[in-house]
């Protein structure tokens, strides 16, 4: 082989067993174009346009922090039943769920890295609060709480705030997860999640940052470039039993990251989205692997390139940057 | 329930389990906006740019329709070993493989969809030729041929082209459809895709169009609205086994659905991407289910629109039109 050829690396998520290329020559956050973020009309999130039904205030009523509405364009609601039956060789159900949104400030120009501390664990808590009441509902399976900032990661609104969707299915990308942890738990009688943290905690290469319960890093085999999963280091499965002081150790960790991203990018689209157990899976008094194989966690996602036809239609993903260099960027930045 | 409620509907995708939502009230083509495409420089593909080694030439040297030529900027190379190693508790290797460009025809200025059958058909087998030829290389398990087109569907050249891409590894997207498939053959004892066909022939809502050998149609739970499958109604795991009449025939159903497309959104930014069987696995002579219960198609991703943190990290696709809606203005058009 001469000198010239640049080998890449194929490298496999221990999660999902999906391989993505790692090109060598990795790109430094100055390659990657951040549009300009465009303002919108009227914001349907400030205080004097919540007029409907408001689901949950986190704070006093005069000085809230956080408040949870319903989405006003909801794709799935609580009315009805779920309807499951076959259409032709195929299945299909009634969009049973929730579509709720949460309110991250009642100022519409904070910046979610600027919230400060206590906003943040406030915001964490309204999650909290969110799925530890809709998990009472039978009918729902999986509750997902994810945050898209700017419109090109698909915000609807400029003004701070997370998206909550409850689902009578598990979405596929969670299945996925939620299989390969039990398929590894069942090998190894070991949590998959508890075995990279200790990966990572014991390499540190990876490591964007470390607070006393909360490790954030960039995972070995992402999807995107500087992506960044945020994990407790407790094993447990459900975000809801997290601890108050848990709470602010990751309201700590996910402002920290916040606060990274911006100072590398500036107003970086981004999404994250939290990964819980799902609903309705005996977690206790049961044989030991139920629950004990999954562990919660954030995923960030920034929205630093297009993926193109290859990436869709294979599902191998390829990064400009290495996992390696983007933690080293967020760690000295 | 209120007559105000909307319900709409969950959909299963009977080969990967994947459930999408799809809204009742349809979009139509006028709903989704095109951005207007851009020209690049100096063009790549062009016959005077062409310097490089040419790996097959359809059509007289002095008067050719397809070339193909190694990409000038590999991720994968064939030179080396694949070196499968861990890293820590994780699985690497080096990026082998190959990368070509299939160039669809000499002129710059020629949209795919103007090109012509005997034109579209020299395309249809060079893919055919490229498959033969590399899936003689052992260290490869799989050869994905895709088009970009469109700068926004992540196309680097508006000469008219598509990719190859051969892997020492099984993408996962066609790793989790040939999974699925192999379920299906387990448990029915048939091809999930023969199935599918027969479904849609018999209900006709889905169909955009059928000729002799082939079926084109919007499949009941897809990922991206004005999706469209091409499938072989002969039940055959590989595209390089294409009889030249059925080639002829898919290439009328291509150009015939790249028209279409483009009368309903003009220069529609698309993917589509060739799922044939992988390379060595045993497909004859061997115990019936290997093989058989997997059959080529081509999935046809207009890239109408982009998809969110909710969509990535969860993998529930929204669908703003319905595959009955979609196929209806693609029959129609």
């Amino acid at each position: 082989m001469s000198g010239e050829v640049t080998v890449h690396e194929l490298r496999k998520d221990l999660l999902l067993g999906r391989w993505v290329v790692v090109l060598r020559d990795s790109k430094g956050p100055e390659y990657y174009h951040i549009p300009a973020s465009q303002e919108d009309g009227e914001c349907l999130l400030c205080q004097r346009n919540i007029s409907q039904k408001v689901i949950l205030t986190i704070g006093e009523e005069e000085n809230w922090k956080v408040k949870v509405i319903p989405s006003p364009d909801p794709i799935l609601r609580v009315e009805g039943e779920l309807g499951r039956r076959g259409v032709g060789i195929y299945d299909a159900m009634n969009s049973i769920g929730a579509n709720e949104i949460i309110i991250e400030s009642p100022f519409h120009d904070k910046r979610p890295e600027d919230l400060g501390l206590g906003q943040v664990d406030a915001v964490l808590e309204a999650y909290r609060l969110r799925i530890e009441d809709l998990q009472r509902d039978a009918r729902l399976r999986y509750i997902l709480i994810y945050k898209n900032h700017g419109a090109l990661a698909n915000a609807h609104y400029n003004h701070p705030h997370s998206c909550l969707m409850a689902t009578p299915i598990i979405p596929k990308r969670l299945k996925e997860e939620l299989d390969g942890a039990k398929q590894y738990y069942a090998y190894k009688e070991r949590c998959i999640f508890c075995d990279i943290i200790h990966e990572e905690l014991s390499r540190g290469l990876r490591i964007v940052l470390e607070t006393p319960h909360t490790i954030a890093f960039c995972p070995f085999a992402p999807r995107f470039p500087f992506e960044v999963w945020l994990m407790p280091k407790r094993h447990t499965c459900a975000y809801h039993e997290i601890s108050p002081e848990e709470r602010a150790d990751l309201a700590r960790a996910l402002s920290e990251i916040l606060r990274k991203m911006k100072a590398l990018f500036g107003d970086l689209p981004y999404n994250y989205v939290l990964h819980t157990a799902p609903n309705r899976i005996p977690r206790r008094n049961h044989w030991h692997t139920l629950g004990d194989d999954f562990h919660w966690h954030i995923e960030f996602m920034p929205r630093l390139q297009r993926t193109g036809g290859f990436e869709w239609g294979s599902g191998l993903y390829i990064l400009q940057t290495s996992p390696e260099d983007a933690a080293r960027y967020l760690r000295e930045v």
